[in-house]
């Protein structure tokens, strides 16, 4: 298994401090020991680095958390191989380009049988359950909306509709993101927790790591995590009911879907 | 105006020491101060590396220089804005996926007109000229061979003739992977040079830096170099033929395209 932290927020916001906990998993503190990587959107592009090594031994993750790059959107995943080899090409998140713009995708858990699921614009490139899983779900948005759809709440539907179809085969958590939208779908356990005023510490679960965020926000600030686990002990961390996605636009959420219902 | 650096070589090979002295043009010895980019190759996946600040200042390109990433295709950018702002979205290499592999691209020169090329399957997620002649050709591509082609010529003569067609915009210098074959199209300016055994030693033109290759390589190894301009000045480097597609695999030039005639 695998372990997903996104973040959504309505200012440019590093996520080292998560990210050095979720670090810690990828072979010190977790079994997460197969890749790791990071999706960090800038515009309508994404910045990706991937590592099939262990997060913990990279260098290229000690980068990103020294140096801190910020975001509206970031996406990330540490990887437990259980299918697919490891190597670059299985590494998450997956991204691929729709409307003209990047979107990515890193997943959680297992599918059965998902690789007889016709693709059709899209093709993957490594061997893992997850890409084809990725590839399906955008080939068919492609499909159904070949131009981005004006009303966004029959496009957030049928995502949920389309993930409601993989959580059959298996377990499928899922990090999804449009560049403007967080998408989170909750099959067995994905956590979220909105930060904002008036900020206060938070303490790493894994590093013991203390950090006021009070000394790096402003009152406007709004950021919100979404993880497999939670990230930090003195926090209020809401557990995702299953079954439902989840839309975060500038760090609020702004509709949930669940048995085919749109709430905003 | 932008410098290209392309590698193809037959084992997993390190290209420190020409990123470092193309890196030097990005605003030391040069005024290509607009961001930078690297794709290299693991599979028929591509890890890729932008940074839109000048590659000189950049601690990522540092990174990719202190730990030399190996790869037997790498494709590399340095920019000179020209068109398009300067944002992560405009910085090259471009990538997209065609027939379950990473088709990169990288470009030098303007192309006037370009963006009235109508697009198809990919389209644009910056404002470049660069990306929607990328998004244009790949469009082309997939139209015409819907799945890899068993006979490479016509692909690479159909390459070339796309390559042709935006050459009549303006400047169309150009290297282009897909996962196999390193593909450069000259147009104004771009050398190469194949280093293989006896090996012996290289001087950076810009750096001054003194290499032996001696000392990394065995008797087997073919490293192909393509780059806007000379990196070294000890070596004897080729200038390519204007209006020529080549394209090289494993180190080695399997064809060239000129005239719509492919020699191999």
């Amino acid at each position: 298994m695998c372990e997903l932290l996104g973040l959504s927020a309505n200012v440019p916001t590093d996520i080292c401090f998560s990210f050095s906990t979720l670090m810690q998993r990828g072979g010190r503190t977790g079994p997460h020991k197969d890749g790791w990587g990071i999706s960090i959107y800038e515009g309508r592009g994404a910045r990706s680095f991937h590592d099939p090594r262990p997060s913990v031994a990279s260098e290229v993750a000690e980068l990103i958390r020294r140096h801190a790059i910020k975001s509206k959107i970031i996406v990330s995943h540490i990887r437990r191989a259980n299918r697919g080899r490891v190597c670059l090409e299985n590494t998450h998140p997956f991204s691929r380009e729709l409307w003209g713009r990047s979107w990515v995708f890193a997943h959680n858990g297992q599918l059965r049988g998902v690789k007889r699921y016709p693709l059709g614009a899209y093709r993957t490139i490594g061997s893992t359950d997850s890409e084809h899983a990725f590839c399906w779900l955008l080939s068919r948005i492609r499909e159904r909306f070949p131009d981005k759809p004006a009303d966004a709440r029959a496009l957030w539907k049928f995502i949920a509709a389309l993930a409601d179809e993989l959580a059959t085969l298996g377990t499928f958590n899922m990090l999804l993101s449009d560049a403007t939208h967080l998408y989170a779908y909750c099959n067995t356990h994905l956590h979220w927790l909105t930060r904002r005023a008036p900020f206060g510490p938070a303490r790493s679960i894994d590093t013991g790591e203390l950090v006021d965020f009070q000394d790096f926000t402003t009152p406007h600030d709004i950021v919100t995590l979404v993880a497999s686990r939670p990230l930090t002990d003195n926090e209020l961390w809401h557990a995702m009911s299953p079954h439902r996605l989840t839309v975060w636009r500038a760090g609020l959420a702004v509709a949930g879907v669940a048995g085919g219902r749109v709430e905003t």
